[in-house]
């Protein structure tokens, strides 16, 4: 158990740079990375130091404003805003962010831009920590019956602001005594689940079970397992989600046995524009994050792998979608608008 | 490409031992095991220094031999099948093969036996090298249109006589010219796929690409892969498989695909006694393998686990199981009555 991070801060913005919990390095090494370009912090995101969709975003919202202290033109702008989304395709929240921080300064003088850029971070930030909250609240209303939960990935205080997501909706189970346990999947190949989640889970004292990615379909067959939550990446208009890979055959399995299979995400990580699942970019990553696991080769070197670091869940497979803004249960269109839009 | 070894030889019997291929140590390490005895054949398979269910049988028949070298008496023979038989739960073929050499020796005076067991060891090993050819052709002709195949766990040379069970179709395949590459999924926890198929399937010239597990469901629905096999430790008398952890999924995201679930197994695999998936035994292994990956912690020590090496797939997702007697499609208890007994 932690005692020198006894309230987890995966970022922080503090003396002119931004400040990260190098989650490559967890849960062996707790260090902070120091951030004070877009270059760095788009770096950051590429390398998955930081990472989950809804942290990515905020981080890319400091990120632009880093930028603008050093060139507020709109050039400077354009650059750094272009850096920081080319950093990974699939998260929405990315790019959100950025228009987001981007819309606060356009007009704005140059002098003032860098100001009114942190100004709209930081808003950002405190946005997406109530979001959590709130969120973590309406999902543990609706799963208030599910005693054991399995999750897949990580999708706690490290993967978004304030308590995180499907992660946020089991605390607040646990600390309304409707929780026994959480089923966690070790989410290969960069091992989010083993690494981060099993460390999140033991702070937060939550009893949980580590199991292998391709374990988690038989174990909810056999029963035992109350309902299935993850978070999103994604969420397309009409309610497919992209999610870490993997996140598919856990809906494959939640439906066939009769369980709840719930996402939990910020309003932020819809995205209207998007018609369907079909319409994501699924981001394809280095096929050296199979060929090894902690550090050690555990292929031959040079086998072609295919690495698609999330897939498509498609919204008929889906219980609900848990936002800020309440549920889309079931996650259709309409569903989806009222919350965006209503 | 491995030029010392040609010919794949798992196992061999020479020199009153059995040699066997170390497949903890494969693909970075190419060494034999000198077994002289039943505990240290059965220490091996415990281990899964020998693997896969038509292998560890035929291995187990030759420890019981090498167990009456040294004591031929009614007394050693038991005491070296239990030694043998607690080796693993979950394939059958373990305890068939058992029940095999000792029938072939019970009611020889002693000095007879060890001959005996040892005749029988080998002509089971026949057997199942023979069973592979022959299914290896069925499975070819029932998958002749499938061009790109998806794989679980390591089913070939190393896992069974011969050229294996469901690697055995797809090498029959491109030998025919039908095939034109493999999916293969690393399969955690110990990664038989990506370190014993790939290697597999490199020797052989396959091309093949290598996925985490949790990818595979994803790839599936995203077409591009036309049929999975795989191979069985135990098939119940209703046509319900246990195979490696993991498999269950990938007949799920089959159907839902409408793509083919193939199981390629011996009618050693098949155990009439047992009516169902329910009734199969699971083998929990220890939680080291999951907390552990080449070698290296993967996640914070001492958390909890569920680590079971296999999982049960209903017959109505399977297509077919294909035999060296031919087909069950669909496998019904008549089917596989037909098989075994018809």
């Amino acid at each position: 158990m932690d005692v020198t991070l006894p309230r987890l801060s995966a970022l922080r913005f503090a003396d002119g740079a931004l400040w990260a919990l190098d989650q490559t390095a967890l849960p062996w090494v707790q260090s902070e990375l120091e951030l004070r370009d877009p270059a760095a912090v788009s770096d950051a995101i590429r390398r998955l130091s930081i990472r989950g969709a809804p942290l990515i975003g905020v981080a890319a919202g400091y990120g632009l404003a880093l930028g603008l202290e050093h060139d507020p033109s709109d050039a400077g702008l354009r650059e750094a805003a272009l850096m920081l989304r080319q950093a990974r395709p699939t998260a929405v929240n990315l790019a959100g962010a950025l228009e987001f921080v981007a819309g606060a300064v356009g007009a704005l003088p140059e002098a003032e831009r860098a100001a009114a850029a942190l100004r709209a971070a930081r808003s950002l930030h405190a946005q997406q920590e109530a979001a959590s909250e709130t969120l973590a609240g309406h999902g543990a209303d609706l799963l208030r019956g599910a005693r054991t939960v399995l999750t897949h990935c990580n999708t706690g205080a490290l993967a978004a602001p304030g308590a995180g997501t499907a992660l946020a909706v089991l605390a607040e189970k646990f600390a309304r005594g409707t929780l026994d346990g959480v089923i966690a999947t070790e989410s290969r190949p960069l091992l989010q689940g083993a690494r981060l989640t099993i460390w999140e889970l033991g702070r937060l004292g939550i009893p949980h079970e580590l199991v292998v990615d391709s374990a988690a379909a038989g174990l909810i067959a056999s029963g035992g397992i109350d309902a299935v939550i993850v978070g999103a990446d994604r969420i397309a208009a009409c309610g497919d989600v992209a999610n870490k890979v993997g996140t598919y055959g856990l809906a494959l399995a939640a439906r066939e046995a009769g369980i709840p299979f719930v996402v939990a995400a910020p309003i932020s990580t819809i995205d209207p524009s998007c018609p369907d699942g079909g319409a994501i970019e699924i981001e394809e990553r280095p096929a050296q994050e199979i060929l090894t696991a902690g550090g050690q080769p555990v292929a031959p070197a040079g086998t072609r792998c295919r690495n698609p670091a999330f897939d498509i869940t498609p919204a008929p497979l889906i219980t609900a979608i848990v936002t800020e803004r309440g549920l889309a249960c079931p996650p259709t269109q309409e569903a989806l608008e009222g919350l965006l839009f209503g």
